[in-house]
């Protein structure tokens, strides 16, 4: 398949005006024609949200040869739904998530709309990435991610991906691309809650959510080491959380 | 332990009045002290979100020696957060979540609050159980699943489960208790999508999600075999989604 020919859907959970999804539309600009479609402002910490309670919409915003974008009120899960419903004639033959601003490593997985809408397009069987910096400032120059980037689209568009599998890439604060890549499994960490306990003008209290994330591990070939060691961290995930070690156990003890 | 010294959490994604919660409270109390904390009202489909835009509140409307009842604004896993923040002096020795009034088998426990609220227990090292049927009915009579939810629950204070292992437990449309329970491994399936699209009064479209589940097996040790079958079925899960099986073929193909 050649350039002109492949067709590539980009989203996010940062919204359409985050500086990662320009920078990560540019990316996949040089590898076929883009299609956008994402929230219309910040959706972190959406997961694998679905809008059910109220109508959704989506806008075109922009419209060129090249380049289509689309934003969206859903989440991240919704926007790959809705772009696969009318606005494409077929499956695109990638999905690409990010750049997000803040880390999806670890447990992070699980609270992230960007890794959510890799997840779901990896469902339907899109050869799905997602690209996350540790950077959360706004004014981070992520050009420097981006012969990285580039480098990871096309292996995968030469390698393929297998069954079932979309990867999720993670770079660490002040990232060296001498370092270069981890290719590495989800690393045991857990988010402990507080909570920032304030009174409203009725002194009724309201909890605004902060956490610290605490690592169980930093086992080697955890993404969590990865990290620590300034590599940029590959992880292969897919959308099963069976625990299949322990299928023969639960069966003798809950079955029975 | 007796009864007397355990603690037990409960939370559920239909809000507190769903007929779900009160059965699963009902069957908590014969096990020790509860804690409801959950939705104010229905949050199905926000997966494993958290809210970070608007302030959460929380309420106690109900308490005496043997319940507590508290709602609040925010998602599932809001809820699992704001009640080991303040209202347990330690963590709890069992979260139960549901009975969820829709289906978390298969692949919509990436979707489901319910099933969110179970890997977060999970993720906290709290032996997390969640409980759904496929009887989307608020007039189903759940006292047919209590023997059974029962006995789970009873075999999990007796053997444990396995480190960083929760369950899923689903039982399908008709239950005969006759069948009983199969341990199963999560089936492969997607929602295929589709929205409903309409105008509005402006002639502005905007859409109503619907899908189909679209099964890709009926594998015998799968989830989607059990229910199809009759069974009530029972997975063991984990907060872990890395593609272990896919890792050497990921660093041949990308890291090098």
């Amino acid at each position: 398949m050649n350039k002109n020919e492949r067709l590539i859907l980009v989203t996010n959970d940062d919204g359409v005006d985050a500086p990662g999804i320009k920078k990560l539309t540019e990316i996949a600009q040089h590898f076929g024609k883009v299609i956008v479609v994402c929230p219309d402002t910040g959706r972190s910490g959406q997961s694998h949200a679905v809008t059910m309670n109220v109508p959704l919409r989506r806008r075109l915003i922009h419209k060129d040869n090249e380049l289509e974008i689309h934003i969206s009120n859903g989440t991240p899960v919704d926007c790959v739904k809705l772009a696969l419903h009318g606005l494409m004639d077929r499956k695109p033959d990638l999905l690409l998530s990010g750049i997000n601003h803040g880390a999806n490593s670890s447990v992070n997985v699980f609270y992230s709309g960007t890794m959510a809408a890799v997840l779901e397009g990896c469902m339907l069987q899109i050869p799905s990435l997602g690209f996350s910096t540790f950077e959360n400032c706004y004014d981070f120059d992520m050009s420097i991610l981006e012969n990285d980037i580039s480098n990871i689209i096309r292996k995968v568009i030469v390698n393929g991906l297998p069954e079932r599998t979309c990867l999720n890439v993670n770079f660490p604060e002040h990232y060296d691309p001498s370092k270069g890549l981890k290719v590495c499994r989800m690393g045991h960490a857990f988010w402990k809650e507080e909570f920032e306990e304030r009174l409203d003008s009725h002194n009724s209290p309201y909890y605004w959510l902060k956490g610290t994330f605490v690592p169980l591990e930093y086992g080697e070939d955890s993404d969590i080491w990865a990290i620590k060691h300034g590599y940029a961290a590959v992880v292969p995930v897919k959308p099963d959380i069976t625990a299949h070690h322990t299928i023969e156990h639960i069966k003798n003890t809950i079955e029975l």
